[in-house]
């Protein structure tokens, strides 16, 4: 093994080492090509002085760049993700990219992924995870492995994004609530421990503010409420706490529409206003989602809801990625990708 | 490239062509090695005498039994399947062995798959699609790349099976809608194009004629309704088959006891009809599904059904695979994981 995993050397390194042709080094290991056994010779000697086994030249030679492509992601239980990772799939098949998939929510699989994928000179990462492991990221793009991460910020020097239009979104939440009459919102969301919940949490207040400026005025400030995931269990204790009469300091009136930053929050939510606290939606209470999953459609729900355009998140940061595997260098780009409302019942 | 793709040389008939040892071939190719110039010029004409590339034999030399596996799945969108293919991802990873995804819903890309992971000498594919591609199956088989399916019937020579108790489960849901007082029974499943479908439609008939002969007199005989499929959408269709008045010769009276064969089937048999029949669950219909899919847990559903063990299936998958990697040959073996049921409000 070479001593050091992340400074690769190249079969050009082998090349300039015997003081031959790239192509020379190739041929040495190809029995069908035309090389003098003393040129074969020199290039075996090469490699071995520069501390190689013959694996990772043989597996960069066959995978040049290799086109297998590694696809971490987590929580395959979110119907969202369950569906930008078909969406990843199919746009790697069009490009005829292999993918390798590495789940982020067990630290002993990351690690063994880590090493695998980097052995096999894999071709380039594709992050789908809310919080993807940032220092695997780091040791991939130390490599000159490129790294694309969807939905995510770019704190990374190096790393691409493709990332829905959060705060068009939020924005988009925002009138629908106001349009249909709520004059007291509130935001539910992991506003802490994800991107995506507080870049959508800044763009409702921002929005909010906006509109009570220019064309009315709200009853009252906008609520936030920090949930600790996107799940529908956090959306049922997101309502519980919203709703209660105890949390509601001074008899101060429920909210009368919720901006849930992912639809499985909306589901848990709208079943816990509906069943523990009698309340309709939307006459009570309206509720816009994020993301419309298949069950943001089911009769039970017919949830409003912010459409992330997963074909597009997936073409974009695919070719992000193929851009980075043909020239490494670079800075970071960040690309937006545009996303719509569909109304349905809960905010109409 | 080779001109049989699927009847593999292998590095022991180079071996075997050049006079020397399967290790000699192996260090003919490897500059760390100790081997003498001649006998590295012979192994290179042995394999170039068999029309070889070296990327084939390099290929080999790596993955001498491949750690890579082809996952197959189809219909990401069905939680069920994103559970199981999380569990299989895991698994593969607690065996070192490194999962490949393929879709088998795009044709084009099933078949430059079969491409890809022929060429890359894959370790084994598993499939989880309700209807895998069996042309495919065969094609893996011929070139002796074991080939394992989860819930599917062993009809493939060589091709080894894991899956569920079906017919346990259609008896435990026979027992818990009988029990539970329901006279007049229905399935509602894709009896005609899934496996699975079938089995349980199967077990649930055979079940309740047993039931019925041992324990007490069911009302009307057991009606079933093939479903185009397994989703929210053929369950809601199902619902007005089944339940609209003019579907019902001579005014007989509706189901009041309804196995599904999936949790989706079943929430959307649920939705309709309670909103558009304004039937109450369980009280005027008792629901039982099939799989245990996160949904069934809602608020809104409370749904009693029974549970496919992900863990246990991908487990055996595995286990199967390995055996097979190991030693290929031998007859289908089939193992069949257990089911256990979960009582929630909809058939208490």
């Amino acid at each position: 093994m070479p001593k050091k995993q992340t400074s690769w050397v190249t079969a050009a390194d082998v090349a300039r080492r015997a003081g031959v042709s790239r192509s020379a080094v190739s041929r040495a290991f190809s029995p069908t090509a035309s090389i003098a056994p003393e040129t074969r010779e020199r290039v075996m000697e090469a490699a071995r002085s520069l501390g190689y086994q013959v694996n990772l030249i043989a597996r960069e030679m066959i995978m040049q760049r290799s086109s297998m492509v590694g696809v971490v992601t987590a929580g395959f239980e979110n119907p969202f993700r369950a569906k930008l990772l078909a969406q990843i799939i199919a746009a790697l098949g069009r490009h005829k990219l292999t993918p390798i998939l590495v789940n982020a929510e067990d630290p002993v699989q990351i690690q063994q992924s880590l090493d695998m994928l980097l052995s096999y000179r894999i071709g380039g990462i594709i992050m789908t995870s809310a919080s993807p492991p940032l220092g695997l990221a780091r040791q991939y793009l130390e490599g000159e492995i490129p790294v694309v991460m969807i939905n995510r910020a770019s704190n990374l020097p190096g790393a691409d994004v493709a990332v829905s239009d959060n705060a068009e979104g939020a924005s988009l939440a925002a009138r629908l609530l106001i349009d249909s009459g709520a004059t007291r919102l509130a935001f539910v969301g992991p506003t802490k421990p994800s991107y995506n919940g507080r870049a959508r949490c800044a763009g409702f207040l921002r929005a909010t503010q906006h509109i009570a400026k220019e064309d009315r005025k709200l009853a009252h400030p906008v609520e936030t409420l920090n949930t600790p995931g996107d799940t529908y269990e956090c959306g049922v204790a997101a309502a519980h706490a919203l709703l209660s009469p105890q949390n509601r300091p001074g008899q101060a009136p429920r909210p009368d529409g919720v901006f849930c930053s992912s639809d499985l929050l909306a589901l848990g939510f709208i079943d816990t206003a509906r069943q523990h606290f009698g309340m309709r939606v939307p006459e009570d209470i309206r509720i816009v989602g994020f993301d419309d999953i298949p069950a943001a459609n089911y009769d039970n729900y017919q949830l409003t809801t912010i459409v992330q355009d997963t074909h597009a998140l997936a073409d974009t940061a695919i070719e992000l990625l193929i851009d980075r595997m043909n020239a490494f260098s670079g800075a970071s780009r960040t690309r937006i990708v545009p996303v719509t409302s569909v109304v349905r019942r809960t905010c109409a």
